[in-house]
């Protein structure tokens, strides 16, 4: 595996970090999920649960060991020192100055482990006049820009349905992580990483922000359509909808000859992309014209034959029965002791020689905390001490 | 940095390919992209043109080199072949098969380099019934199950603004790659990723799709509103509206004393978040009737205070103005010779030690050509008759 050997303190919550360290699980690493002997990782009991067990928990805690200690009292800080230098990364999602107050600041860090990783998964960054703000995934997509592009354009903006500033956030830490880790191999030394939620966000505007910032115009919601070409968006079938992208004047040329429109390539009022935008409707009703007469399979085929790249409009239930979602096998069944099968996302990122798998499934609340401690030297009688004194929690010392 | 000495080939175009280079660019990497001698990237001619060069195109090939091959012949091909072996990493997004009509199969490339990380970014992935069509992210946002999440429940379903599944699968070939690159430190082998838009989006599906396994019940588009905790969304006041996003029970209760509405805690109808998304109306009426008394800027300082997760939502215009964004420096300035002064998205992986910087600007098409196949040996005699006949281009020639 990619990450193999690799041991991973996590000290995430919720969804940005445990997204971060359930992708360095499934690239191999050891991640060791820290969470409160008493309760656990709140998503525990979030999201569908089912035979005693949420599958929105399962599917972002698989791969991953489950310590639980408790890190608000001296002793469980104290057993945290132990463990660090085990760990070759820190992952933790604070506010920042957190990691400073619990006594963790980075000088400790790097004198605990001199070659640490450490990075923070945050709302706004390190710095600045909101780096104390609590964030959460709605508001970083408000503030970012990313809602004022989402949306049609006589409708207020709109978030994105799924956590997006969570989840990329969380791949930009995986990724700073990674990069990290092979400069450590050349150089020998750690680094600091911190990524947040708003600058995720922002670095997903994309070309609207390139345009902005070169011509000061706010790009305009456009729904479905595309900012800048037509045609373009959903087109009516004798039973649905597809969408179609056409992205150039070939691919354009492409669609007409499709849908048996050669002819208008030579009306010249149609002849340029910026005609086409200027008579958007116009265009797009000449097109629906003929993709109304036939199915949307049969015009998923017939394009896709000339193409033209194109699509049917899929919810979830369609998504997951899809031969091509099945062939890339984007969702995986793990067998959860206690919990019978669970099925779960599966992994978008695929390598011939180290593919990724479920090596283990997600962790019962500190079920390895007896384990990783001992492989600290964390002997039987203190580990029952620590038991007793509610630092930690251990199902083997329950039993 | 991260990245230093690591050599990319880089034969993609557009945008999901050459995000992903663009990010191991910003990490460190030398990255060679090889371009038509005649057109290059067609994202150099695409978005706001000013001062002669798209400030979309300047974005994502910052710190990168422009190599021009005309890779159709094979004069081109064979020098691609001389090319390959300097080289740690191929990044491509052709369709699957391209490369192997090109004569450069997993065996071939192999055989150049032994130890070379692959990475095929894609639409579908290599196998199953679509992997030959031609892909858009439009085409990938609808046909993921993306679409039907967002949006607002009594419209249709709804693309994101920002071409997400682009970025998303750029992000994941980055990260596939730099995993590639420390198991090949550890093992000293290579290894063959893919990724593709549609499995991308997929695994943005979080928690939607975790539901909708475990009950089978497909999730409704909610718009601004969360799924399944209430109160939340956008709130009006007495000059525009605030994204209030308050996550579980103890955040819900600060809202309420940071609005004045400590009593609405004693009443039994809205004592639970089930009750509150019941009645996710009368509740959010009953905050409104409040944050409308003052304004936005108010109920922003206030609700913070009190540890409410909020913020306005913003247009392009107004994030590039605020004091955090400019604070973590999500905008930077680089000096284009020839073209003046082109400002864009700054580094969203903040590190303490090998911090990110645009060491060179978005290269001419060609402008490296010549230093980079004299790095494998190409001489001035063989430079100058490639370049006759229109094999390569490179503009220290023409000068």
């Amino acid at each position: 595996m990619p990450l193999s050997g690799i041991r991973v303190l996590d000290l995430t919550r919720i969804i940005s970090g445990p997204y971060c360290t359930a992708l360095l699980a499934d690239l191999g690493a050891e991640v060791l999920k820290v969470e409160s002997p008493t309760s656990g990782d709140p998503v525990r009991e979030q999201g569908v649960i089912r035979d005693g067990i949420s599958w929105y928990f399962a599917n972002y805690n698989r791969n991953k060991k489950s310590v639980a200690i408790d890190l608000y009292g001296a002793e469980g800080k104290a057993l945290l020192a132990r463990l660090i230098p085990s760990c070759d990364v820190i992952v933790e999602n604070f506010r920042p100055g957190v990691m400073e107050k619990m006594g963790f600041g980075p000088e400790r860090l790097k004198a605990l482990r001199p070659d640490i990783i450490h990075c923070s998964i945050n709302g706004f960054g390190d710095t600045g006049p909101y780096r104390d703000r609590p964030a959460f995934d709605f508001v970083a997509q408000a503030m970012s820009g990313f809602m004022s592009l989402n949306g049609a354009e006589d409708d207020p903006p709109l978030r994105a349905g799924p956590p997006i500033s969570d989840l990329v956030a969380g791949l930009h830490g995986a990724l700073g992580i990674a990069a990290a880790l092979l400069r450590r191999g050349r150089t020998g030394q750690g680094d600091s990483i911190s990524v947040s939620l708003l600058n995720s966000m922002i670095s997903m505007l994309s070309f609207h922000a390139s345009n902005f910032l070169a011509s000061g115009v706010v790009p305009a919601r456009s729904g479905n359509d595309h900012g800048i070409v037509a045609p373009y968006g959903l087109f009516r079938t004798s039973n649905g909808q597809v969408a179609i992208a056409p992205s150039n004047d070939s691919v354009y040329h492409k669609l007409l000859d499709a849908t048996g429109l050669t002819h208008v390539r030579e009306l010249p009022e149609f002849s340029t992309n910026a005609q086409r935008m200027e008579r958007r409707r116009e265009i797009k009703e000449i097109i629906e014209a003929r993709t109304q007469t036939e199915s949307s399979e049969y015009w998923i085929r017939r394009l896709n034959e000339f193409g033209v790249p194109c699509g049917p409009v899929l919810g979830l239930a369609e998504v997951f029965e899809d031969p091509q979602v099945k062939d890339q096998d984007m969702v995986i069944t793990v067998n959860q002791p206690g919990h019978g099968e669970v099925r779960m996302l599966g992994f978008p990122i695929k390598f011939s020689e180290a593919p990724s798998s479920c090596r283990l499934p997600a962790p019962e609340l500190g079920a390895d905390t007896q384990s990783v401690l001992a492989s600290i030297g964390v002997g039987a009688q203190e580990l029952e001490r620590l038991q007793q004194a509610g630092v930690i929690s251990t199902p083997c010392i329950n039993a």
